[in-house]
C-alpha cells in the first residue's frame, strides 16, 4: 500500500490570487469564419464595414404617390393640385418610366422612388379621380423618401470587434449582404472525468457505484459560457489512463476540466500528472466549498481541477473555469448571473482569509442561507435561488445586512409572473 | 389595377388589449420525453420524484478512518487510542470486510462506510504506526458520515413541474438515475416571409432587391425564446402562394410569424388570408413603431403579422409573439431582458393613447433616446443599448425622469469589465 497522503494542503491560495493569475493569463482566441445564420450570440473578431449602402436606392417610406415636390407647392385641401398617374412602384417592382412635370406614380412603402420624382405624398392627403390624383397638401423634395445610405452608408463600420452579436445585429449584417462573419473561435473544452465509482449519466446508481452528475452540470455550464464540449468518457482512477487523457486533451482543447481525483488522496492522480505534463500553478484554495480545487496549464491549455463533490465542482467552475472560458471566447469574464440586492434574514458565518460560496433561498424579499451538512449536497443548489459570495476579508455577514445574490435562474420564471 | 387600399386603419387596438387577449388564450404545450443531456434549459412538464436514495449507502464525507465511534471515546492527543487497520475503502472500491471492536479501515471521501463502522475519524487527528492507527480525538457515531438519503430521499419530489432546468438540476436528475425527463414541448414556429423584393440572407442587395433580414432576426429571437424554427423559403407576393404557406404552416406549427405583406396595401395579402383561414383578431395597433401589426389564429395556431420594416418587426415580435412563444414553452411571458432604471438625458415625446417603443443609448449613466427618421432604421437597434416603453397613458417622459431600460445585451459585455 502506498503512503496515504490524507493530511490536507500545506497552504491554501487566496481566491483573488487565482483570479488575478487567470486574468493575467487570459487571452482571446483567434478568429474563424462563421455562417451568418449561426452568428447570433457569437463575438465579432473584426470590425465589420459596410460594402453597400442601405437603402441602395431612394426608397418610399410611406404609401402614397411619388411626385416632383415642386409640382405640389400651393396645394391645399380646398384647392388640390391634380397630377396624372403614369404608373406604380412596388417593393421589388420598380416603375421603369420617369416622372415628368404634372405626373405621379402610385408607390408603396419600401418601393424604389421612380426616376424624376423626389418626394412621396402620403395617400391620406390624396384622392384618386380616374387617371388623376388630387394632392391636398404640398410636399417638400426628399419628404417621405429614405435616402441612399440613410440606414447604413458604404464604408461605415456597422459593428465593432468584440461585439457579441444580438439578433438585430445579425439582421443588419444580412441587410448589407454579409454571408459569413469573422468571429472569435469558441473555446474547446475537454472533460476528464475520473472515478472507479462512477456510472455514466442515464444509469441507475447501483450499490457503491454512483452516477456521474458533474459532467452533466459542466456540459450545461460550458454551453452557457459559449464553449464547445469535446467527446469524453469516464476514466478509471489509473494514473496512466489519466495521463493519456490529459495529454490528448491538451492537444485538442483550450480548457481541460478535470472532475474527480483532484485532491491529495491516494487515488488523486491529477495534480501530480498536471505538474508532470505542465505546471500546477495552484492547488488547495482558501475557500469553501472547493478547497481542493486546482489550476494549472499544459502547453497553451488551461487545466482546472474540480473537486468531485458536486457543489464544489459547480463552485470551482464558476469562480475559475467560467471566467476563463468566457474570456477565451471574447466575452466578459464577469459571472453571467442576474443579481439582486436584498437583506439577510439570518447571519452568515465565515472566517477571515476564506472566501465562501453560500447557497441561499429568497423568501419574502429576504435572503436565507441554506444550511447543509456538506459540499456533496447538490440538492442544496437545486433548492437555492442563488448564491452569496462572502469575500475573504469578512468574518461573515450579519442578519439584516444587504447582500448581493447571484441568481441561478437565467431569467424570471413563469411563477414570478410578468 | 385593383383598388389601392392605402388609407390606413379605421381604428387601432391598444397594446394592452392585445396583450390581454394573448394572455387569455395562452396555454402550455403538451409534454414530450427529452434526453437528460438535452434537458438543461427545458421546462419540466411533470414533478420528478426520486426512485432512489442519494447517497444509496452510508458514505464517508472526510478522508480518514472508518471506526466504531465508541472505540474512540476517551481518546485525546496526549492519550491516543490505537486501532488495528484491517483494510481500506475507496469510492467504487468498498471494503468487503467488517469493522470489529478495536479495528479501523482507511477510507477516502465518497467511499462506502464498511460494515460495522459507524463513524469516520479525520486523518488530521490520526497517526499511522505500522499496522495500527493512533486516534487522537473521540468521534461520535454518525460523525463525518453521509447518511442514506441525506442528499435525496426515495419518494421525494426533487423538482416540480414548471421548473426551467438549471445545470445543477440536470446534474441532480443524473444522480438519481434519470435517463429521460418529461418536458414541455418546444413551440414550433413557421416563418412566412413574403416580398418580391427580397433576396435570401447571405446575398448582396442588388438594385431594387434588398436582403431579407427579418428572418435572420426572428431566427435568433425564436431560439432565445425556446422555439424550434421550421424550414422556410421566401415567398413572392402572390395570394395563392401565401395562402398555401399559411395553411401548411398552421398544420405544422404552433406559431406562425408572417413578415411582410401584413399592412393594408394592395400587395398585403396576409391579413385577408388569415381572416379567410381563421380569425384576424387584431389588425392595426395604437403603437409606434409596428402600427400595421396584426394578431390572429388559424385553428390552434397563433399568427402574428409582423410589419416588413425591420424595427417594426422586432418590436411587434417582442410585444406579442415572444410572450406567446415563451408561454407555450412553459416559460415566463415577461420580456427576458435585463433591466436598469436610469434618468432620461432628454425628453421622450409620445402621444396619449399610443404605446411607443423607443430605442435608447446609455451614456454616462443617462438614457438618450435615439432620434431616427423611421422604423426601417435597423441600425438604430444596433446602436441602441436597449429600449424604453412609453405606455399609452403618457404623453411622453420628461428629461430627468427615471425610466426603465430593457437592455438588448443578454449579459454584461467584455467592455463593461467585471
Amino acid at each position: 500500500m502506498r503512503d496515504v497522503r490524507m493530511k490536507g494542503f500545506a497552504e491554501r491560495a487566496d481566491v483573488e490570487e487565482v483570479e488575478g493569475f487567470l486574468t493575467r493569463h487570459g487571452r482571446v482566441l483567434a478568429a474563424e469564419s462563421v455562417e451568418l445564420l449561426a452568428s447570433a450570440g457569437r463575438v465579432l473578431a473584426e470590425d465589420v464595414r459596410a460594402e453597400v449602402d442601405v437603402p441602395g436606392f431612394p426608397r418610399a417610406s410611406m404609401d402614397g404617390y411619388a411626385v416632383r415636390g415642386e409640382d405640389t407647392f400651393g396645394a391645399s385641401a380646398y384647392d388640390p393640385i391634380a397630377l396624372e398617374i403614369v404608373g406604380r412602384a412596388l417593393p421589388g417592382h420598380p416603375f421603369s418610366g420617369s416622372i415628368g412635370a404634372g405626373e405621379a406614380a402610385r408607390i408603396m412603402t419600401g418601393a424604389p422612388l421612380p426616376e424624376g420624382a423626389d418626394a412621396v405624398v402620403m395617400a391620406e392627403v390624396c384622392a384618386e379621380r380616374g387617371a388623376r390624383v388630387e394632392v391636398g397638401e404640398p410636399v417638400a423634395p426628399r419628404k417621405n423618401v429614405g435616402a441612399v445610405g440613410e440606414d447604413v452608408a458604404v464604408g461605415e463600420v456597422v459593428l465593432r470587434r468584440g461585439r457579441r452579436l444580438r439578433p438585430q445585429d445579425a439582421g443588419l449584417l444580412a441587410s448589407i449582404g454579409v454571408a459569413r462573419v469573422r468571429c472569435v473561435r469558441r473555446p474547446r473544452v475537454a472533460l476528464v472525468i475520473t472515478g472507479d465509482e462512477l456510472l455514466p449519466a442515464g444509469c441507475r446508481p447501483d450499490g457503491a457505484r454512483i452516477v456521474d452528475s458533474n459532467s452533466v452540470v459542466l456540459r450545461a455550464l460550458v454551453a452557457r459560457d459559449g464553449g464547445e464540449l469535446l467527446p469524453f468518457g469516464i476514466l478509471p482512477d489509473l494514473a496512466d489512463r489519466v495521463r493519456d487523457a490529459l495529454r490528448e486533451a491538451a492537444e485538442a482543447a483550450d480548457v481541460i476540466l478535470v472532475s474527480g481525483g483532484s485532491s491529495v488522496g491516494e487515488e488523486d492522480h491529477a495534480p501530480r500528472l498536471v505538474s508532470e505534463l505542465g505546471t500546477l500553478d495552484f492547488h488547495g484554495l482558501a475557500m469553501r466549498p472547493s478547497s481542493p480545487a486546482g489550476v494549472g496549464r499544459i502547453a497553451q491549455c488551461f487545466v482546472f481541477l474540480l473537486p468531485g463533490n458536486p457543489v464544489s465542482c459547480l463552485c470551482a467552475y464558476e469562480f475559475f473555469a467560467g471566467p476563463v472560458l468566457r474570456t477565451l471566447g471574447g466575452r466578459s469574464r464577469a459571472w453571467p448571473h442576474r443579481r439582486v440586492r436584498l437583506p439577510l434574514a439570518r447571519k452568515i458565518s465565515s472566517a477571515i482569509g476564506r472566501t465562501d460560496y453560500v447557497r441561499v433561498a429568497v423568501e419574502q424579499g429576504r435572503v436565507m442561507p441554506i444550511a447543509t451538512s456538506g459540499a456533496s449536497i447538490l440538492a442544496s443548489t437545486v433548492r437555492a435561488a442563488g448564491c452569496v459570495i462572502v469575500p475573504r476579508g469578512l468574518e461573515g455577514m450579519p442578519e439584516g445586512a444587504e447582500v448581493e445574490v447571484r441568481l441561478y435562474d437565467e431569467e424570471a420564471t413563469a411563477e414570478d409572473g410578468s
